[in-house]
């Protein structure tokens, strides 16, 4: 079949005869129909997480087959309820050890031993198909278009915030960087009824998020006073994290949700002095994002720079680089 | 009157001729009789804050009189109550604006325009004699001598731990470095029945917090193993930052409770990765620290290096740089 494959030794490259995946028992095999391209999928392209294989976490596709031999009759009955169906995956699951503390309470995104598509231990989803265990896969509403359903990750991972993080909706909220993550997370507070401002550089950026009702600021028009209770850091680099600690109250809140580019001394001074709170925050469940889209709370289609066939993926990582790129999608 | 003073021109000195301050409305003129050298204030006089003027912050003394002209009746009665009597102050006060939302609340740490005594906008303690607002002096209690009251301010700080952060007894709780910051914040814990264990590289020091019961490590013993619900940094150093990210749990608590010398990169991904909570924590109110005092939970006798007079106060922070010294204090 064929996958977007990255290896130390060839590179990124497309492989047209990458052996096909086989469901192993409680996995379906889905044909992958549309996936997006994620930046963490370039970061791997130069050496993150140190990772080898098929890329790509954010799909969408169809149950061709499940299983389901010796499994219990629930997961059973809910994989043969998937075949045929259109459906997306979380993208890490856990050992299911009965002993692990993560896997006890399903949240396999922690579990020490666990697989994420295409970035740990697991094959990734820009490939004709993949596997993925049953209790993690999700059917797409019928409402919801291809298009916006192939969002659902970095939607799910917008909504994280609001799972670990109670914010009172008279708290004032900034998003710092108008990429697709910083779009994303501030249409994501804002259709939870939150008082959000994005603050990025690019007004064609910014603009999609006014369109749908965020309040924006250009960052040279920003007052860097320690007014917000709550900042997302959502730029990933060092200077965005100094200037969130500047936009920060005293007390207030400082959600990481990129990791940052090192290769420059950062002071955490202002988080002692400030005694702020600086939060991690990473991938996050699908239920609350389907929900979103179901609901059509957020418009994810201005966000689609092009859409690319599989064959022509390497063009489509190198127009991801492009500053004015926002999203791309690989369809298969 | 004698004071320790640091200027950028003359560095750090004894000054025998240095104005005797003047109780202005609402304050107090206290001699002060003990003062412990903090590393605050070795930092400053490396430029840290970029203050000028007379060092320390830590500190015991009695009030000799009181400013009490047009203020209200409350406060007169305080500051009439306390003429005679043995005494320490909080470090900050702030600008009373009533439009000033965090002295609105008392918790003039954060007020945008405080003073910090002897670290911002304040001359601080190590002189004869010390003017406060009355309303952040506290009576010490009888019960306390003065070679432990003299360690409320660091107390407190670890008290403010449990102010900002809900630990529960269940809670597997580290603090790492056995300098007295690390060993005031495993006491503190520990005496707040928690379960904490302190990791350390020097077997004197961990032996002080062992002898009241607290568990320790060497560091070279110790696993680093992410299984910590709370860590606590004490180390202020990049190495004991990573040290830390390595010990607390996905999802868990880092509090940092020193400002980290910077110098080297430092890797922020394993906040967002494993989701943890960096929690920035600096002074703490002195209420709860007088409590532990009063009922005799720390022993802080065994912290004492030394006790310089005054007028060896340059030798004294000499002292404080040595490996082997905990605390040094002043006696005026």
């Amino acid at each position: 079949m064929k996958a977007v494959v990255f290896s130390d030794e060839e590179g990124l490259k497309l492989d047209n005869n990458y052996p096909k995946p086989v469901a192993q028992r409680g996995e379906a095999l889905i044909k992958v129909t549309m996936a997006g391209i994620c930046n963490t999928d370039y970061e791997i392209t130069k050496g993150y997480m140190g990772y080898n294989g098929v890329l790509g976490h954010e799909f969408i596709g169809i149950v061709e087959e499940v299983n389901i031999e010796g499994i219990s009759d629930d997961l059973a009955q809910k994989g043969k309820s998937l075949v045929g169906k259109r459906v997306t995956a979380e993208i890490s699951y856990g050992c299911d050890d009965p002993n692990c503390e993560w896997c006890a309470v399903k949240n396999y995104r922690h579990c020490p031993n666990r697989h994420t598509l295409g970035i740990v231990a697991k094959d990734g989803c820009m490939a004709e198909y993949v596997t993925m265990p049953i209790n993690v896969i999700f059917e797409i509403p019928n409402e919801v278009e291809d298009e916006q359903a192939v969002f659902v990750e970095p939607l799910a991972a917008a909504c994280e915030i609001t799972e670990q993080l109670h914010i009172q909706p008279i708290q004032k909220v900034v998003v710092l960087g108008d990429g697709k993550l910083g779009l994303t997370t501030a249409l994501t507070l804002h259709a939870q009824c939150l008082d959000v401002t994005l603050i990025g550089k690019h007004r064609n950026k910014l603009d999609i998020a006014k369109a749908q009702g965020v309040k924006t600021i250009l960052l040279n028009d920003a007052e860097i006073n320690n007014s917000y209770d709550v900042v997302v850091e959502a730029t990933g680099s060092v200077s965005g994290f100094e200037t969130s600690l500047g936009l920060v109250k005293p007390r207030g809140v400082l959600v990481l949700k990129s990791t940052i580019a090192t290769g420059k001394e950062l002071n955490l001074a202002p988080i002692v002095i400030n005694e702020i709170t600086v939060l991690g925050s990473r991938c996050g469940q699908f239920k609350p994002a389907l929900h979103l889209l179901k609901n059509k709370r957020i418009d994810f289609k201005p966000f689609i720079s092009k859409v690319y066939s599989v064959d022509d993926a390497i063009e489509a990582f190198e127009a991801n680089k492009q500053k004015d790129t926002i999203k791309i999608l690989l369809k298969f």
